[in-house]
């Protein structure tokens, strides 16, 4: 899936920043990406962009409007629509990564065709894949994992992307989930696609590149979690990572919205995502801890970061804090500074 | 997905039993729900059950036209066409296991819907699923699992829930595959399920029963496949396993077709197996080994159960051979004679 960039964040009528995360994410991720902002009548969120409807919008630069809220459930608001059938009027593609697709939204299907312009589900894949053939190719790939979801698996990639990239190395997110999609512009929802075919789709999401060039790929959910491991453990195989990078949430004790599966320890998560990342890349190894310690106070993060590179030896990092250039620096030292032919 | 039996099987114009594996395991498995068979001009085989032709058929009870056969690259050839036509003329459902959908089939979904019949397509889920709870639910559950994929975990699983019911224990089989599905007349094609959704999936399958009530689960994969082993993963956490049966084909070194993916030791596999399982039930344990030994001869077949019987202290078995009556036993001396009340 390809995003045609850049972009006009739609924020409706939001009334947080909570709600509208995804704009927000978008901003700080892509900024040279982002033309502008939209709002519905009503909205309290400003994201210290310029305002544009969209045929102002469009007259910037932008190509597409990308649904930047979230609203609970995930359906498409009935308020919304004027404003849609206005971007796609304006020659805008729309992206959404919401449940409901767009094309149930009446008269938008036809009127993005007249004009040329497509509706982007980001959430669902419509693409087919192959079987994972297991087959090894070149190229470098690292992955994100986690002792739960949501702890910042896509961050951490989206961190270590740009501090390989500031030390010379060639580096490119590979995005697996909704947000990540839109800000690469291009990705899987590896999560959306059927089950048979979830190694494969990683397989192709990271395909054989120069040896010296790294993916940076997005992990998902977590190899011990009730509902979503399979996901995981295909993007796992089908990846193949030469390095995996696991982040954490200390303040964390149980899997978010599963009281009843705890947190297992890094020592025993790092041998089960190793169990797994061996079948297709028998060399695969840690090559740091990514930690989000905004519940810590200064004294106890220092303490808890020094006893992690004690215990596992690993390059350990808060990327909101620190960046990643220590993991950047790890796979220099460990695979090569990485000079593409 | 629910079927409607009896069925009638079509033959097409298959050369060999190979072409028609699925209609004869249709016919060992669930021979009363088997009315008759249906064969094209040129059809080289004969199940030894009686031929009929769509109205024949319908008159005698059956109520399905099942594709007997899977032609190499899984679509429809243009010549069944009229065969499905006049099964659905006489009033008979179409149910097929290929790639290809009934639909696609000119005419054939407007014959159906003016007939009143249905087309499934059992390879394909149109059903939504939740995401799993991973809560933990009544009724014993029994997993067949494996070192490789198709290497008799159907199979098993069928012999086991024979096994159990001829001790007077209630058992359900509970398919996960299409062939598995048309024997049982239901089921879900968990392979074909949106990933996020796999474990979801299996805890609809296999729902809250009898505590005393044994759900006997089709395995699929297996957790070291390069790329159907996040299905195999999602399947056993949704399934919440009390017991687990491995499956392995003494006679294979590597994965059915990767070659570069050996098969791992049955103790290895047992402890990857156990690691995933009681994630979701902490008490699951394997309670037997379920052998193809159709490649050994009578010594050697010997040698090997009486090993296994040693090293892991489990009931071994040859379903084919013996039957599963040996694992069945194992159940009732560990988790109780299974009285439902």
């Amino acid at each position: 899936m390809r995003l045609n960039k850049p972009y006009l964040l739609f924020l409706a009528s939001s009334q947080s920043m909570t709600d509208c995360k995804t704009a927000a994410g978008l901003r700080d991720w892509c900024r040279d990406d982002v033309t502008g902002q939209m709002g519905l009548q009503g909205c309290a969120v400003d994201l210290g962009l310029p305002w544009y409807d969209p045929a102002q919008a469009f007259a910037a630069g932008a190509r597409s409007l990308v649904i930047g809220v979230a609203p609970v459930g995930g359906a498409i608001p009935t308020e919304w629509r004027p404003a849609l059938l206005e971007a796609v009027a304006a020659g805008l593609d729309i992206v959404s990564g919401m449940h409901t697709r767009l094309a149930s939204v009446p008269g938008l299907a036809e009127a993005a065709q007249q004009r040329g312009c497509r509706l982007l589900d980001v959430r669902h894949s419509d693409r087919a894949f192959a079987v994972a053939s297991g087959v090894r190719r070149p190229g470098r790939r690292v992955l994100t994992v986690g002792t739960d979801c949501a702890l910042g698996k896509k961050y951490t990639a989206l961190a270590l992307t740009s501090a390989l990239r500031s030390r010379g190395m060639a580096a490119t997110f590979r995005a697996t989930g909704q947000t990540g999609i839109l800000i690469a512009g291009a990705g899987v929802a590896i999560d959306a696609v059927v089950a048979d075919f979830v190694a494969g789709a990683a397989e192709a999401l990271s395909p054989a590149n120069d040896p010296a060039h790294w993916d940076v790929i997005e992990g998902q959910g977590a190899l011990f979690h009730p509902a979503y491991a399979g996901v995981t453990l295909g993007l796992i195989h089908g990846s193949q990572p030469d390095a995996l990078v696991l982040c954490h949430d200390p303040s964390r004790r149980c899997m978010d919205g599963y009281p009843d599966y705890p947190i297992p320890s890094l020592d025993s998560a790092m041998r089960q995502y190793l169990t797994a990342a061996t079948v297709t890349n028998p060399t695969a190894r840690f090559v740091g801890i990514s930690l989000n310690t905004s519940g810590l106070d200064g004294g106890s993060r220092r303490k808890l970061v020094a006893s992690l590179r004690d215990d596992f030896g690993l390059a350990v990092i808060d990327p909101i804090l620190d960046g990643a250039g220590d993991i950047a620096q790890a796979l220099a030292v460990e695979f090569g500074p990485g000079t593409v032919q």
